[in-house]
């Protein structure tokens, strides 16, 4: 096997959320029946049922139209007016300074900005810290750039007023010269906040070990509660040179289909990113650039009305998973819960592949979120209502076929 | 400086093609006046003037609002019926079978499928062979993932009925350990074609050395002077699995501003593919994916009219450039000239500068393409006629005042 064979074994992607289409389910020993009802797929967000920004389309089509040429063909990093359109809104919205001109670059997809900012910070041998559970292409791109991972962990069950990241731990990997540090805010897949807290003392150690930091903010605007939120960016504990913040607006504002995201701080590593976005895909489609001003500006009462639709959405799934034994944190923000579904006699991997044959329920596996989570599941539940409840009822009932002993 | 800044000092992308905005010229002695006249960006090709395939627009917004969902999340290498009208067309263009379930994959721009064959085929210390001159990406991607580079010499000045590849160079990469070869075709910049025994000669090669082959055809529809066009994987000489074609709709079609490409051959180049572009940026943008539908079905001598204005504007430009004394290849294919602009006593990088404050003429340094290639600059003439006929007299009128002597 060439070296370049090896690299990629661990990037396997099979049961990446939204491949699932793709699986194989020959080897598994089927128990119970088949449940009727609709196909869902909690891989993902349904933008069908949460439909995008309002305008969108209409601006995606004003700037093809009337935009043309300059709009197809813009600098890597974005378009001027829009960068400083995004700019002036996202430093409102995070409470910190951003130049538009040096501190900010569009991608395709939070995913782009995510994918940039690791190739920025880290090569061969950088020893970099990943939180266990955590979004899954965090670890996917440290094996990628082939660097070392320093995993801490995250007691996301046992509080109700914090994330529970292991300072302790996270400290320790610093001490052993970690020089980056990644992770999202809420968590993916646990939908748990770090408390203010939690956020100062990480910066206080970033600043003390000279880390770099890519904190991901995907889902930070759909809090539940009335919880309060802290960006890593708006304290003055890290020296702006070391961090770098991602967002984006495929998830609340089901904009996805666009392929828009966006990264803001550090001018160097900002830098660094379009002269990678410039050998990666140039630039995040130019029409679809135009969209970003819809973000942000969305009508008044639009996203208030969103999230409550979501809170109450996760209160009923939240109920379902309680009452059948399964043990799962409340989501303080973004639309995943990850319930553990505890005493099956088979994996979590092959549970979601027989999930999807017997009750056609797509659902992302542990496993995806640090190795050790044989036994969970997660959701993304912004989904059609009658239908999110339905299929988690099928997924409770499959899990009794496939209950120890049975 | 830490590794990582090493690197990137390879990729330096302020020279390269969109980033022009972006340049500093605060260094530069300027000579003669500054010359009146319409901006022209030669740099990329102006889909104000050449708009994009008609139905474009109007297939992206039946994406968005008649299938919605699943149109938005597809597949990470592309929606199934997509890939199927694709694979179908591509495979009757380039006299070839395509399997659309496993050897295609549709990207973010034609660039976005370099980027993956490349990350998927080579990683640290493997030997890739390139062409000199070539795309400029094709180095920088070599130097991003640490291979090492062993260039092959292109005389393209030299012959009328071939791209002048050094085949025993070529020949000589393969026996010190070539992996990967990677070549555009029509050659990027200067836009001749690679001859009928060339491209089987090629074939020969990466048989015999079971050397992986990346070719990218992306101005492959745009033939002058009912020019032939060889299609490496329409040859039955290399292995399947060991070649990768690029193509995409940015070029002649217009339709770069939706980020559309694909990449197919190799069932296991191609499934590495899939599994980089789950972490780099997901998949092609969902609603642009449908435009591929547009694709290969322009209407009615749609093509052929654009050739030939293309065609008309290619003869202009090159008598101009030959007229003022400056050596140029006709370009066979493409919208590309490479004019060598020689005797001048600064460096083609300088004179890119000048040329943009002084005439608001936007070129590529020839060194974008190789490092020899210090007297060169590439024009994208896929233009205004009119604006680009003046643009090409101002360049040639800044080049006397930097004349050596002067």
């Amino acid at each position: 096997m060439s070296s370049v064979e090896d690299l990629f074994d661990k990037l396997n992607a099979d049961l990446a959320p939204g491949q699932e289409k793709r699986l194989n389910f020959d080897d598994i020993e089927l128990k119970g029946g088949n449940l009727p009802g609709e196909p869902v797929d909690f891989s993902h967000g349904d933008v069908d049922a949460f439909e995008p920004v309002p305008g969108a389309l209409e601006n995606f089509n004003y700037g093809f139209k009337e935009i043309g040429g300059t709009q197809a063909y813009t600098v890597y990093r974005g378009r001027e007016d829009i960068l400083e359109d995004v700019a002036a809104k996202l430093a409102d919205y995070s409470s910190t300074s951003i130049d538009a001109e040096n501190e900010l670059i569009i991608t395709p997809g939070t995913q782009g900005a995510l994918f940039l900012a690791v190739g920025a910070t880290i090569t061969r041998g950088d020893k970099v810290a990943i939180i266990e559970p955590d979004y899954y292409a965090n670890r996917k791109l440290v094996h990628f750039f082939q660097g070392e991972l320093y995993p801490v962990q995250l007691d996301y069950l046992s509080h109700e007023d914090k994330a529970g990241i292991d300072l302790d731990g996270l400290e320790a990997s610093f001490k052993e010269g970690v020089s980056t540090f990644i992770f999202s805010n809420p968590n993916n897949p646990s939908g748990v906040l770090y408390s203010r807290e939690e956020i100062t003392k990480i910066g206080e150690l970033v600043r003390e070990y000279d880390v770099n930091v890519i904190v991901d903010e995907l889902y930070s605007r759909q809090l539940f509660d009335n919880k309060t939120y802290t960006h890593l960016a708006s304290l003055d504990i890290v020296p702006k040179e070391n961090i770098v913040t991602i967002i984006g607006p495929s998830k609340t504002e089901s904009l996805s289909g666009f392929r828009l995201g966006v990264a803001y701080g550090s001018k160097a590593i900002i830098d660094r990113m379009e002269q990678l976005q410039a050998i990666v895909s140039l630039r995040a489609s130019g029409y679809s650039q135009i969209v970003l001003k819809n973000w942000f500006s969305e009508p008044d009462g639009w996203m208030a009305e969103r999230i409550k639709a979501h809170q109450d959405i996760r209160d009923i799934l939240l109920t379902l998973f309680r009452d059948a034994g399964f043990e799962v944190r409340t989501t303080e923000a973004g639309s995943y819960i990850f319930p553990k579904i505890t005493d099956l006699s088979i994996d979590c991997d092959n549970f979601v592949k027989v999930l999807k044959k017997q009750a056609k329920v797509t659902v992302t596996p542990g496993t995806q979120f640090g190795p050790q989570f044989t036994d969970c599941i997660r959701l993304n539940f912004s989904q059609d209502k009658e239908k999110a409840v339905d299929a988690v009822k099928r997924i409770i009932k499959v899990a009794g076929y496939y209950k120890n002993g049975k």
